[in-house]
């Protein structure tokens, strides 16, 4: 998973010279010197989210032990914009089945939502910049080859992109304990499907901007499902209710 | 998932006087001396595998880098007998519905499919001696609790089980992508759902020893989904057909 992270000055403005796409840049709080304030700069022109961090949190976070004062994590892979997800669905005409990522922060979860999302004929996956995780290393690797099949975009504001795609007739749906049972709902339109963080679920502010509400069944003594399974489950109930159309 | 690693040859005879649940013995080839055959006898009473293996072997699945020529991979949580799954669906008044992993080797995926065995209702999980991981701390930490509620046994043969339990009148369905697309199966009955390992899938044998073959349907670029996905998306599917009974 780590195999991304790159440390130091020298190699951290190597790495955004040669313009590989930053997922974020960790840099030592109140530090003036020259060349971090330089690499700062440019990772200010691209999408990168920069992060004043305490000597204490930078070295927590080092792999090398020698930071310099900054650390930058490199995406794997390229993002891609919301609309050439929506090309795509209509490349293939057929109305757009989107994943929306509400803070997935385990890079294998997010391989593996991906993989899904590739099988189950989705024609994108979004999600946010902040407080999850990018397409490392180790989420390329969980995704099982599927990061090249399926295009994945990164947002700076989930709630506001739900907005733009209701324009683009996009119904939402969210996962949900509270939700009506997934087999009632009608999937067969264009549908984003909204999957929460592990441990927090959907935030309250994406879930007001669903349109419905999606449960799993559950039966059992646990609170919920694993994320990824989570989506697997719910994408598939797409998938059938659109192979069976009435 | 190491915590449950002992090495070493008074810290394996202790573990084993004090009765913790033996996975594994890792062995070194053409060891003599009398403590560690005096291991071997006891655990040979026990369930567990025993492997002989080579020193470089040993040294590398070696933490501590003191192991004395023993190795001993201790079960997190005690597993229970086929039988006492059955007695579980009897005693709910259900119609048995059962998870078979044939091989799964990720603590993680065995972890999720438990947690979602427990959603979905299922009566226990059966897992085989070999070639498979057992419940390893960290496969009880991704079942999230579920192995608290979630009978596992744990068998010689899962040929041979399968056999048996189609005495009992169980159906078994294995996961395939050249079996019948799984909206189209009958899964109302006793049911025996069996998902293959990582790599590999169901193997040959026990896909004969099935009913059906289902599959799920797989629009994307990649081969599969991953192994804790197919298991949650096919049991949902189980768990539909039983929710809207003919």
């Amino acid at each position: 998973m780590n195999e991304q992270q790159v440390e130091g000055r020298h190699a951290v403005a190597e790495a955004l010279r040669a313009g590989r796409p930053l997922d974020k840049l960790f840099v030592l709080d109140g530090c003036k010197d020259g060349p971090v304030i330089s690499i700062v700069k440019t990772a200010r022109k691209s999408d990168a989210v920069i992060q004043y961090v305490s000597r204490e949190r930078l070295d927590q976070i080092s792999e090398t032990g020698n930071h310099q004062g900054v650390i930058a994590c490199i995406a794997a892979y390229e993002y891609v914009a919301v609309e050439e997800i929506l090309q795509k669905a209509r490349e293939k005409g057929e109305p757009p089945f989107l994943f929306l990522l509400d803070g997935i922060e385990d890079p294998h979860n997010l391989g593996a939502i991906i993989r899904t999302a590739n099988q189950a004929g989705a024609h994108g996956v979004i999600i946010p910049k902040r407080r999850a995780v990018g397409l490392t290393a180790g989420a390329a690797r969980a995704s099982a080859g599927a990061i090249n099949y399926t295009p994945v975009a990164r947002v700076t504001n989930l709630a506001r992109t739900i907005e733009e795609l209701k324009k683009e007739g996009v119904w939402f749906v969210c996962a949900d304990m509270k939700g009506t049972v997934m087999y009632e709902l009608d999937f067969q339109g264009p549908i984003g499907l909204v999957i929460g963080s592990e441990g927090e679920g959907v935030t309250r502010l994406i879930r007001e901007k669903c349109d419905y509400t999606a449960s799993i069944p559950m039966k059992g003594d646990v609170d919920s499902l694993n994320a990824s399974v989570a989506a697997g489950v719910l994408a598939y109930e797409i998938v059938r209710q659109r192979m069976y159309k009435k």
